[in-house]
């Protein structure tokens, strides 16, 4: 049995989640959840998995739940404080950090300062304190277990212990719905065509993300931290299909990568089940089906964002929040349909140029520049 | 530093194999070569890398070289006594069995029942006495590492040290050189056609059984013995570019892959520095040049002999061996034009049903049945 907590419970990660973990109750026993707005679903999910605690962010919500679970003995935590405090629940013993923003940085520390083990699926965590939170993982002994799938894939390709017997990481992109057009023909292209991913079904932030290729230039900041790796050793290919999810290249030649079916559940599964492996129901990827692999070179003329992202990674420091808060607040307003598809690149790039970098920042001085993005993105474009 | 000893030195893993030694001589150590017709070079062999001994099959062919390697005083073996000698020899840590044919069987179970780990180039070994020597390794706390490329995919995709955990072996086949033909375009095809191998440069006997998918029966025959795998558990795939060299499926879904250039290289060499990886200067695959990958099902009406090799595992006791010997001679008579592309397959297939099968053989009745079976194929075609 292991004990586990869940960070955004109510998101597209933690429903998932706990769909693995309904599917495998004698393994997994979800000790705490939390959320924020979804409040109906938190409350279902509280009474059906019977957590000992539950933390939402908004405290309005939270006395509304505590009222709710009080009969069954389940504590409600609020605020910050509250996840944190829930973050910190002595019995989990894995935590899975499957919160969108940068809500999810402090208490994903806090976990890892109280030895517990991560399961990664905050992308802001690394993106932006890839180096801080590294380093407390490291002090205290804990793993820090990707979810995304492509994190994920290279991870379970990882077959050596020593990292100087990797020469790349490969990291495969799809392409997002805009693979092989042109500049020109994107500069009037709307939301509701970016939202169309071919082969994942994502939340609307990062199926724009990923119509960008930012997804993708997340995807290499967080490697680079996760694996601790050069970042020129990391390698972006366009491979249409999905099928391999990324892979390793070893300084024999040999390539070890992962493939299999687009279902988050598996990495997710795994994340929790690791380092066993468990079955499920499903499907298994047939290669004869798919019948067909392709890999392309990513167009960075028509997608800069991925290279803005790899510029973000180099710099180090700051830029990365900078480059994360100004992509959130542009996707926001792409989705509102206020701005085109290359103000999102234009304006990042305007406010990378703007921000004073800071090296080696402090985690208050992070959400500071984070914030300072934030409202530079909104003034340049004078909303 | 580690001691190497090579049975089959002089053939195309065995010269491959001295090639990786010589790039990494402050890793590797030779001290025990063998050959048999090919003296001169293994000569040549022994003043290069100075072993303490060398064995040679013929003795006419020892005693010659006797005389040549005694200033150096490199003592000479002759004989399967002698072949034997030098596996057992004390100073060696691993063994490399590239020599070809059952003369393998003997001198590789010595060197097991020395404490030597294995990295295995010879096929008859776990075609036809897979379970002896498997057994064999265990009881000696030996590891039996692979070099075939398909096998050692298996080998280096295999993350998990449960067995329990793998669902499927996916070994990847070319699809020889008449791949998408049918029955009727190669009832009269000539060994020279058949010689043409999309992918891999190989010697003769090895390209014919590539042509007939032979080559990957036989393989599937290791495979099931190499990873302890059930027989219906192993999946041949025909991937045409050889550049995924075969995959593991989880219970999970997920499925680790090898990939890499087609280089023998690249398998000798982790064999023999296994656990550990390193360096070459090989090139490295480039995935965007290679473009696409792909898949297909393996054609069992076209290619009968995957389907006897199938039905040889299944069967078990001196069958493989009899499959293994029948095909052999079969081959060389092919190659000589004496016989029909079909020849091979219809005639194993009658040496099959000829046979009566020996359950749980010892050594001796594997090596009688490989005769029996060489007899009888000559018999059927009345040669």
């Amino acid at each position: 049995m292991r004990n586990i907590g869940i960070l955004g419970s109510t998101g597209s990660i933690g429903t998932q989640a706990l769909d693995v973990i309904r599917n495998n109750s004698n393994l997994f026993n979800v000790v705490a959840l939390s959320g924020n707005n979804n409040i109906k679903l938190l409350e279902k999910q509280a009474l059906e998995f019977k957590p000992d605690i539950v933390a939402v962010f908004d405290r309005a919500n939270a006395n509304i739940l505590r009222d709710k679970l009080k009969p069954f003995n389940i504590k409600v935590f609020s605020g910050l404080d509250g996840l944190i405090e829930m973050a910190k629940y002595e019995s989990i013993e894995l935590l899975l950090t499957s919160v969108v923003g940068m809500i999810g940085l402090k208490p994903t520390l806090a976990a890892i300062e109280s030895g517990k083990d991560i399961a990664l699926a905050n992308k802001e965590t690394l993106v932006t304190a890839g180096s801080i939170v590294m380093n407390k993982a490291k002090e205290h002994n804990v793993s820090v277990i990707p979810v995304d799938s492509e994190h994920s894939a290279i991870f379970q390709s990882i077959t050596s212990k020593e990292s100087k017997e990797i020469s790349k990481i490969i990291l495969t992109a799809s392409g997002g719905p805009f693979r092989n057009k042109e500049k020109s023909d994107l500069l009037n292209i709307s939301s509701r065509e970016a939202l169309k991913h071919p082969n994942w079904s994502m939340g609307r932030k990062i199926s724009i993300d990923s119509s960008t290729l930012m997804n993708k230039g997340l995807e290499v900041i967080e490697a680079k931290w996760l694996f601790d790796i050069n970042l020129n050793d990391i390698e972006v290919i366009v491979h249409p299909q999905s099928i391999i999810h990324s892979m390793v290249e070893y300084i024999d030649g040999s390539i070890i990568a992962q493939l299999g079916v687009s279902d988050m559940r598996i990495p997710i599964q795994y994340a929790l089940s690791y380092p066993k492996r468990i079955s499920n129901n499903i499907k298994k990827l047939n290669l004869i089906e798919v019948s067909n692999l392709t890999f392309e070179k990513p167009d960075l003329t028509t997608f800069p964002c991925l290279k803005l992202a790899y510029r973000a990674s180099e710099e180090e420091g700051t830029i990365p929040s900078v480059l994360n808060a100004a992509n959130e607040v542009l996707v926001d307003m792409f989705l509102k349909d206020k701005i085109g598809f290359y103000d999102i690149p234009n304006t990042i790039e305007t406010v990378l140029d703007k921000h004073k970098n800071i090296c080696d920042p402090t985690l208050d001085e992070i959400l500071y520049s984070d914030n300072w993005a934030r409202n530079k993105a909104i003034e340049l474009l004078k909303f």
